[in-house]
């Protein structure tokens, strides 16, 4: 197979675009494509200071790579979850995050959730549903807090997220097995602004997830190859294998799925476009984020119910 | 596993229903449901005059039988279609239709397609599309003309299909994953009389495809056990088989995607649900039937087209 651009011997092939590139064309690509996309969707401006939510694995380090080689000012954050799994997942990411943000000259914070509240997330999940169940809402809604947090407290106008097309493809595919009408509503690559929360992007979202893995191949990035060790058996895992089979056999299905349900939002031909009921949406009495709840916000409340189980 | 009515041997299980139930039971149970399923979509009274179209396979035989039982006034249609595929598909389909007919006393209503028109289907196909491609699109057309016309024609208020529950969630599956807008918001159980046009309704669609095999057996019905020999391989299949796959991992995922998808469009919490542009809808000068065309309706164009190409 042969570069599209210059005839030499390819080294990816994209059945979807039906087009291979060399492993030097590839890595101009990527970017290229992303800044169209961040353009396309009204993502966020050279001007606009950019907060990069960084895991240590492939996707968001590709992420920040590509902001920081397009010019944009991006700096990264490293939420530190507590999660060991045997091959210490949570250190082992932290390391090569910090170590990537050194050699390109970059600025991260970073986080640490025990520290900061006094559990680390497998402990806050056991605490909150009594050792059953996996961490993982527990560890989306602390990430959601926390990222809300940092990019209020240190004035940055935009929260990126690596979510790639597997990713975007597959809570999809979920949402629409289930037709949950809130959730389906509310997925597009834009979060815009709202009630002080800063705006929520995702460049990557057209890109497949072997397409990122080839890129920080290509650009030599180390990242964490583990998933993370809670991901195993999830739903969503068992949502991007049925996706991956249907791409197997019919190539592009998963993009024409996520593009075309964009395409059916925006021609306001197929679904209504409601605003979020925003009754009674205001601050947390502790921590200050928009919240509906009564009194705290859901992570608030999840701290301290856990001090007062552990207390 | 035991009947959940009696407590005997159970020879069907349900497990998307968590109910198993031995073969006398269940064969009440289906037209119970069917029932529940008639009333609770609104399809039709006990007063009203039903078309069953029959196609000589389990489902078809399966509504005729069940609906006879039921004390509706179901006569039914066979479309001869002129399928051969070495095991003379077309006559054995017929043959099995009317049997079935003449040992339950009922009206079979029979139409040739090749006699009343000069082409079978796949004769038709292959002038309309030079030999290229399956004959799925153009005996679908056909079908729907003629069901029509002889609704019409015979002064029937309602016609009945045989789709269960597979075919409904494949064709909701397909049309979900490329997001079509005007198929999506076509999709129910029952298409209301319009335009001249019959009362279209699927009173089986909340049965599995297995639980009409399990009943056509049980019931003794002799069905043609080959699918039409155009059917493999189509898109159809395929998503079949994917939906299938996902079942097994997740008892009743089909039912609950096909259920759900229903109750948002009645929510009205997730589709616009708007008419369908009834712009210039008015008789084809050939055959009455609507057409939005400008002269001719698609099926009598088609017809027209083969007559200049074979004449």
């Amino acid at each position: 197979m042969k570069c599209k651009k210059c005839g030499g011997k390819a080294s990816v092939n994209m059945r979807q675009h039906r087009m291979a590139l060399c492993k030097e064309h590839f890595i101009e690509w990527i970017p290229e494509q992303t800044e169209r996309f961040i353009k396309k969707y009204n993502m966020f401006t050279r001007e606009e200071k950019v907060l990069v939510a960084v895991s240590g694995g492939k996707d968001s380090l590709a992420l920040w790579d590509i902001l920081t080689r397009l010019g944009y000012k991006a700096d990264g954050l490293y939420l530190g979850l507590g999660i060991d799994g045997g091959v210490n997942y949570s250190d082992e990411s932290h390391r090569l995050t910090a170590e990537f943000a050194e050699k390109n000259g970059l600025t991260l914070h970073t986080v640490n959730i025990e520290k900061e509240y006094g559990y680390s997330i497998p402990v806050l999940s056991d605490i909150s549903y009594r050792g059953h169940g996996k961490p993982c809402s527990v560890c989306g809604l602390a990430k959601r807090h926390e990222m809300n947090r940092i990019a209020r407290d240190l004035g940055y106008d935009v929260l990126a997220t690596g979510h790639n097309l597997d990713d975007e493809a597959a809570v999809l595919f979920g949402n629409t097995l289930q037709w949950s009408s809130d959730y389906l509503l509310r997925q597009r690559p834009v979060l815009p602004e709202k009630d002080g929360l800063a705006r929520k992007v995702k460049p990557l979202c057209r890109f497949y997830e072997r397409e990122m893995t080839a890129y920080s191949i290509a650009r030599g990035i180390e990242y964490i190859y583990d998933e993370c060790p809670f991901a195993d058996g999830a739903t969503q895992v068992f949502y991007k294998e049925t996706l991956n089979q249907l791409e197997n056999t019919r190539p592009g299905i998963k993009l024409t799925f996520y593009l075309r349900f964009l395409d059916a939002r925006q021609s306001g031909n197929l679904f209504i476009e409601k605003d979020a009921v925003q009754a009674h949406i205001h601050p947390c009495a502790k921590c200050g984020q928009p919240t509906s709840a009564p009194d705290l916000c859901s992570f608030c409340r999840m701290i301290e119910k856990a001090n007062t189980t552990t207390g």
